[in-house]
């Protein structure tokens, strides 16, 4: 439902976003904002990443969002990473991460500590495209199972996303699913996404999305550097 | 975002949705408000049940829940049944089919020949679940890959719906997922559900789904008949 009043909303959510995104600049961290259907296998695809991070050395935090329950924040806690988590359910039980959550987030975290904070955003293929949190990249996570129509079902998530993780390639031999068509529609909607078809499970494909964050944290803490730098 | 002026626009919401319902009943329509999240399967679903159901003598309609594309009705198209599309993005991408949109489709559709109308909602766990439509029954379609845990995190929807299909079985042999811990979670949430374990695809569970949809439908038909015979 659009009214006026949301309109306000969205500019105080938009500018508290514009906040974060200046707190993470300063504290050098890279955030990514990962958002798909429900079951599209975020959780697990974010402990493999982690994983692999850590592996380099590299230190991540968590904010975890969901409506109820900290299932995924338990999933997360062999990992040892700071988790935040964020239950939108006491405060109405909104659909989607609120930069508000973000903030409150930041609060928590050892944030000048940190190469990365990823967001998993609520399992929603709809609203959570519709808010700015202050992230660098907005990713989208599609399973295989949901089928090849999606990108054009939900056109604003496949546009504001800059990356798409296709998941459960270990399931393909199963399904009546073509890559190939599911990325011609993909570009359909945004011909600039970064396609990286993966298997969270098993492992394939996570290669060349970890090379993929990096680049993206190196040249933010280049900047990082550079900007403080240009301040002494 | 909860904010005071919605409690207006839902009281508005429900108050058509009853009118919604007094139409349904008086035409003795058994209607059927399909949610999921995307890619859980429901347009195969739909596809299969309608043609179950035809091949009884029974006249079917559906209501295309997008937020844009009209891809499910092509999908329907060759069932040869009424379909209405009602795309949310002109009106604002809500996540949700509104009691407004049923509305408009009642008015195109032969609403006093048919036995069902079967409402596909957009796909999404959360936000449907908040809007009663004038239905008789509200089903969550949850597809074995998505998980376990999902009926823990999207409580509302496993609250408001009396029945839950647990679509592609097809796929069971290939997944971490087992059927008695998604019952006996489902079952921790709404202890009154009834769960179909179903392949759209294969046609495996359909039976017992087709004979619950009957079920409703002549109890509907039957009060039906009840009432014009106290009228006359």
């Amino acid at each position: 439902m659009r009214i006026p009043v949301l309109t306000n909303l969205l500019e105080e959510s938009d500018a508290l976003a514009a906040t974060n995104r200046q707190t993470f600049e300063a504290a050098g961290v890279f955030v990514v904002n990962l958002m798909s259907s429900p079951g599209a296998g975020k959780t697990t695809l974010l402990a493999k990443t982690i994983d692999l991070l850590q592996s380099r050395g590299l230190r991540c935090a968590v904010l975890e969002g969901d409506i109820t329950s900290t299932l995924d924040s338990e999933r997360l806690a062999p990992l040892g990473v700071p988790v935040v988590q964020a239950n939108t359910e006491p405060f109405g039980g909104d659909c989607h991460v609120g930069s508000h959550f973000v903030r409150a987030a930041i609060e928590q975290l050892p944030i000048h500590e940190l190469d990365y904070l990823f967001i998993e955003n609520i399992g929603n293929l709809v609203c959570p495209a519709e808010f700015y949190l202050g992230e660098h990249r907005k990713v989208v996570v599609l399973s295989l199972p949901e089928g090849e129509d999606k990108p054009v079902k939900y056109p604003l998530m496949f546009r504001e996303c800059q990356a798409c993780l296709l998941n459960k390639l270990d399931l393909l031999p199963y399904l009546d699913v073509s890559v190939p068509l599911l990325r011609e529609r993909i570009s359909t909607v945004n011909g600039d996404m970064i396609v990286f078809p993966v298997s969270a499970k098993t492992g394939i494909g996570l290669g060349t999305w970890i090379e993929w964050l990096e680049h993206g944290r190196q040249e933010l803490q280049a900047r990082h550097v550079g900007a403080r730098h240009d301040v002494s």
